[in-house]
């Protein structure tokens, strides 16, 4: 007998075979009409999410989340509400020409970007996600379980109803399938989806570093996102010293609780005044400084001279090395380092870094391409604040996620996360066998054509 | 304390990012090297591969293994130094600028192809496959670890030590350390190997279906591969007779254990004289079908008025529907089922089908194209052999292997499977905070280049 779990998931599947086969513009219509039912549903909503409130308030929830859960507070409704409409308008990911190939006479290869097929996301409690999700899915072609956190319940169960009614509404006309979006509530639900590797595709889990690091650690299904965000920065001696205190400070203090935001300073002590980017962090960032051994009894001094000592002292703290270069601090803290070269901060990155994002500043063009070839990251910069690796800085239009794994896609992560291709061959009856390798004479052509011409 | 297979993959680890560094033309010299010292020590290698097949001999192995083990039968070892030659003189698949976009001006992102990072391959007992992974492996910049089945242990040792002392002898003038290349010996290597999810980035597994699904079954690090190739054809009733026949003649015939041969063949009985297509695999191709009860009463009514039951009918035998449209025959036995449409075709090919290739013969292009958009494997086929799924075939240079999983690379893969990409970005000093979106007012231009023009 089937369980549950995976009912939800081959129901899925089947949807994601008929998705798969609907038009892009179909796609985008069916957005656009979950776009007004939501709108004109927000009552129904406000109410399921007035009640969420409720009980969070009852559980003595932080202001913090209480915050995230209010889906009305401010435009956040109608800002939601836009973004399925900026979805539904980007170019159709799925059914583009890569490549084309005449292999010979009559027989021609094609590569076609095509759905995932079935994802599984996994997100925290802000209930506008449920609608990014959506759209994002459905735009790619992909079919896809939902799963938000459980203090939303109330209002991603009203949208998700919205959702799958409109979708059975205009199922005749769009060719989109009820189970193309499907909502699960438990928690149990998640453990028996995540062993569902026969149907589900990819799983895509955003919220906090424990639920992602749990749901890499539980399934064998590809999972696109990221557990850590362990960012360093390399000042190099030939570094701009305003540019290096600019951008210190950008990438540590815009927003430490960002998963592109520094944990690591790497410093070069041959910079001249090198301890300005640190007086900087300390004074204008009000950051603490991780500081090792070394690092210590040189800014020390420095601030003694500088009679800085009383003022900063407190916000200078030392380092365990064995755990702090392998961790996120997520709060206006990072860890300092001096390093020598450019190559010994090469190293420490590519052992500690979590394979995010890296940054050296040096104004020396031929050690800035040893570094961008050197760090075995998903973004790697120079002269800029790691702070700009994010889907819509990037120019994605949307983001999935960013993720840190070394294959299917990398950093920030848009529509182009969740398709993949197919091989098209087209021919006119030929086998395999009139072929050179198995035991004919025919020689394959391997003609490129161009693809700007091709349309399938 | 770490475990001898904890060091093997953060030796590579460490060369791997090393080699990631290392310029093609680098990359190539060194496999000329490689090649020339496998050749200039042939009697070594020879003397070994003849060790391993005496011990092969004692322990009574099939004729067909022992010619799987003989690397100097025929031009074979020659053909494998050639292919070191091949691998080497392709476009370096490094390096490659695959996108380029102003986000503002002076602040340019580059997306660029970079190696996946550290290779574990697992293969069986044919000798001449090492000298393939680790010149696929070094062309594309990634360092390998490499498990080769023990009947060719002392041969495998051999050409391991020639290709370690080449790479340590051109070190200096390479860039390419050792530790590039591992070769690892014993099967417990191997499942604590699968464990090292923190420095191996991907698995590839190249042998039996029990293998694969072994190593898939037991490594949360992705695998790159396919356990089954379960491929069917559907001939359509508007297919044409001819090509019906000749094509799964092939895609049966050409070579039964091939992953990409015909499994299951979809019948439609609109089709006129259908079971010209049953004959013919049955005459022609000595193929046994295993039939559905409605098939077997059609087929042997035809037979008997064809005056052809008695030399054919033991070549038709039930089918056991719930086990065999689920697996590979590898042999010349095959599946029958009627279906009346492409939509049937497709739910049953999609439900049963390894994604690995299927074909549809038809004269009837909606019918075909509704086939290649709704099928959900790797390679769809119009009027085509599926024996044509291939690397080679498709013109790729060179092959890593089939992959059936839904993410990062499908189909037969190229040296495109084991590169991966990095977001490169340049600025000049610019921050996050200075932008709409992270407290500041300046907008981002995001302004594609034309990557022709760019090379980094």
């Amino acid at each position: 007998m089937s369980s549950q779990s995976e009912l939800i998931a081959k129901k899925a599947r089947a949807a994601g075979n008929i998705l798969k086969t609907a038009s892009g513009e179909n796609r985008s219509q069916l957005l656009y009409k979950i776009h007004d039912s939501l709108k004109a549903n927000a009552d129904v909503i406000k109410s399921a999410n007035k009640l969420d409130l409720e009980n969070a308030v009852k559980t003595n929830l932080s202001s913090a989340l209480l915050k995230r859960l209010d889906l009305f507070k401010g435009d956040k409704f109608d800002v939601m509400l836009q973004g399925i409409i900026d979805v539904a308008n980007l170019d159709d990911p799925v059914g583009v020409v890569k490549m084309a190939r005449e292999l010979d006479e009559g027989l021609t290869l094609y590569q076609v970007t095509s759905p995932v097929g079935v994802l599984l996301v996994i997100f925290e409690s802000r209930p506008e996600v449920i609608a990014n999700i959506t759209a994002l899915s459905i735009k790619s072609g992909n079919a896809a379980i939902l799963k938000g956190g459980k203090e939303s319940v109330h209002t991603f169960r009203e949208m998700s109803k919205i959702v799958t009614e409109t979708i059975i509404k205009y199922q005749d006309t769009t060719g989109i399938p009820d189970g193309s979006i499907q909502l699960i509530e438990t928690r149990d639900d998640v453990a028996n989806l995540l062993d569902q590797v026969d149907y589900i595709d990819l799983v895509v889990p955003r919220g906090s570093n424990a639920l992602v690091k749990n749901i890499m650690n539980s399934t064998r299904i590809p999972v696109l996102g990221h557990a850590d965000g362990i960012c360093s920065i390399y000042v190099d001696e030939e570094a701009n010293m305003n540019e290096a205190k600019r951008i210190t400070l950008d990438a540590k203090t815009n927003y430490p609780a960002g998963c592109n935001a520094m944990e690591t300073l790497l410093i070069n002590p041959k910079l001249k005044n090198w301890y300005e980017v640190l007086i900087n962090l300390n004074q204008v960032g009000k950051v603490t400084l991780h500081v090792t051994k070394d690092v210590k009894i040189e800014y020390l001094k420095v601030l003694k001279d500088l009679n800085l000592q009383e003022s900063l002292e407190s916000m200078v703290v030392d380092i365990d090395e064995e755990k702090e270069f392998d961790q996120e601090y997520l709060s206006l803290d990072a860890a300092v380092k001096f390093v020598n070269s450019t190559e010994e901060a090469i190293k420490h990155i590519n052992t500690h870094s979590s394979k995010h994002t890296d940054a050296i500043i040096t104004e020396n063009e031929e050690k800035a391409n040893m570094f961008l070839k050197g760090i075995d990251s998903a973004s790697v910069y120079w002269n800029a604040s790691t702070r700009f690796a994010d889907g819509f800085r990037y120019g994605f239009g949307a983001e999935v996620g960013i993720a840190t794994s070394k294959i299917h896609a990398r950093g920030p992560v848009g529509l182009d996360g969740l398709v993949i291709y197919q091989y098209i061959l087209k021919g006119h009856g030929q086998v395999a066998s009139d072929y050179i390798g198995a035991g004919g004479q025919k020689a394959f052509i391997h003609k490129n054509l161009d693809i700007k011409n091709i349309k399938l």
